[in-house]
């Protein structure tokens, strides 16, 4: 067991004024608490994304339609969308797994395509649950297969991402539900809402929430069912198993995030294993990030999900790495600390 | 002549709702405006690291003796020092310039370090000029023939670092006659430094910057000369002709910026070549960042120098050059703007 005192022995025995790569060396001593070693590694790496619909979106919460999704899903397939374009620019592999999207698959995918559809989207959680406690499952454990193959393929860092036209309604009821925030707070204009878009996204997530809001502490899994994405769902696995089974898991914006709290409710710890790349435009991100105790690496005010901002952090943590492992330590330049 | 307006149409134009990658975007369109085109490179890459030595270490401004800019210098030769790892990490070459190190030089030095000593450390700021206008003219020209070398061997993005114990007096000294601000805030631990000795560092900074201040606007050089190191005169030939060259300019911490002050007071415009990388923890760097109207990337308080800054920022360029040039557009898609 390495202690978080040992990890800051070590950096202060650097080369280097003592604290002076500021927050570089805070998330440094994180990655290794989190791999319980000195010398962390941050590749292979894999990103998976995952794809699904909302049966929400008819009620107008998003001014972009439902097929964006699968349109989207066929360009992240050509590799042409932002994080396929991102994940080969920081060396990462990826995956694109098919949860649930509501548009026929494409014919002839590539082999890093997945189809493992609960059903063809969910129902409108604004007038039913979203899904069933066993769709939800279900989508769950598809997730969590992604991790545990990922980290059969020698994956140290997992970064998951999604894809959903109307997923941000999904998120602010979950964060409203999770993390103690007003649906007011949860709700942002995702990828794209005007003012009257807003309001009904504003009362139907408060009326969802109200709805599903369980009784008690035991009914909670079904609450997160009627508000979820299969998505979300499978993400919400993937970071289970991933923490289980060991891995760095770098957590990418809002929905993600909704994943991460359904996760820690459901296994407590999984966020332990956790590094938060960004804080998102979405003005619920912060309230999720806060009750979650992550402090996010970047405010850049992104706004795209996909895995996107996880992808733009993820060579930050390979700076932590590289200097953990490789830097001379001031005992062997024969120098005693003078700061 | 590509616009920006040119260049927002084109991300704009991009599959993802509009604007949904914030700061990324903002830095994307700078990028593509310094380096005139939709398809901007980042690599290859060079970081030019400058030492040198100060004078005024002798008055007690830092905990740490002028022996460690040589001992640090060993250390970046043997490619064991927080600067020669992340370089490394983000596949950017590295040289050394000895522009005015006060110890005796390796014997044996790798093919990446070049010995151009203009004197063994500058003069004491405190009771007479650092260097004269020769020097600095001198020390300037190393760094400006090493961005023109560097450009020679196809580098398209430029970092200088510097290593000098005591240079954060020199810059805190630059600081204050460049940017408008003052002394106190001018000030701060640079590498380390307790309370009294921060009290000599802030008296020495005011007296000296009093000294120095010109009379009129043709003195400004000897006003600069006065209060510089030689790696900071040589970072700034560097920056100076780097932006004449055409290259793009990734600026580093506290002293790497008041470089960048003296380069753009004799040399105007090289500023618009460059991106800054963060916001240092040395209170007077967010000063000198605003004078030269520049936003800085990240905000984590580092404060190490040695380039460490801008190298952990590379990346984050690597990035929104990525978007740039491979991201499909909307109407390739066939898809009309919703949002």
């Amino acid at each position: 067991m390495i202690t978080v005192p040992q990890i800051w022995a070590h950096l202060d025995g650097l080369a280097k004024p003592r604290r002076s790569l500021g927050r570089l060396e805070a998330m440094a001593a994180r990655l290794a608490a989190i791999q319980q070693t000195l010398a962390p590694a941050t590749r292979p790496r894999r990103l998976v994304l995952f794809a699904g619909d909302h049966g929400v979106v008819a009620r107008g919460v998003s001014m972009w339609p439902s097929e964006v999704t699968s349109l989207m899903v066929g360009t992240i397939l050509a590799g042409r969308a932002s994080s396929s374009v991102l994940a080969k620019a920081h060396d990462c592999s990826l995956r694109l797994v098919d949860v649930g999207v509501a548009a026929d698959p494409s014919p002839s995918p590539p082999p890093f395509f997945r189809y493992a559809r609960v059903a063809r989207g969910t129902r409108d959680l604004s007038v039913e649950p979203a899904m069933t406690p066993e769709q939800f499952e279900q989508a769950w454990n598809v997730g969590s297969d992604e991790a545990a193959a990922a980290i059969g393929d020698g994956n140290v860092v997992l970064l998951a991402g999604e894809m959903g036209i109307g997923n941000t309604t999904s998120t602010a009821c979950l964060t409203a539900l999770l993390a103690n925030t007003t649906p007011e707070n949860a709700v942002g204009i995702g990828a794209g809402a005007d003012q009257s878009t807003l309001q009904t996204k504003q009362l139907i997530v408060s009326q969802a929430v109200e709805r599903a809001r369980p009784g008690n502490a035991q009914e909670v899994r079904g609450a997160i069912a009627a508000l979820a994405g299969f998505e979300i769902a499978a993400m919400a696995g993937f970071f289970a198993a991933g923490a289980r089974l060991g891995a760095t898991l770098l957590l990418d914006g809002y929905v993600a995030t909704a994943a991460a709290l359904v996760a820690e409710r459901l296994q407590p710890g999984t966020v332990s294993s956790m590094i938060a790349a960004h804080r998102s435009a979405e003005p619920g991100h912060g309230a999720a990030l806060a009750h979650l105790e992550l402090e996010p690496l970047l405010d850049w005010g992104m706004r795209l999900g996909e895995g996107t901002g996880a992808l733009v952090a993820l060579p930050l943590i390979d700076s932590a790495a590289a200097l953990l492992r490789e830097v001379a330590s001031l005992s062997e330049l024969g120098v005693a600390r003078e700061d």
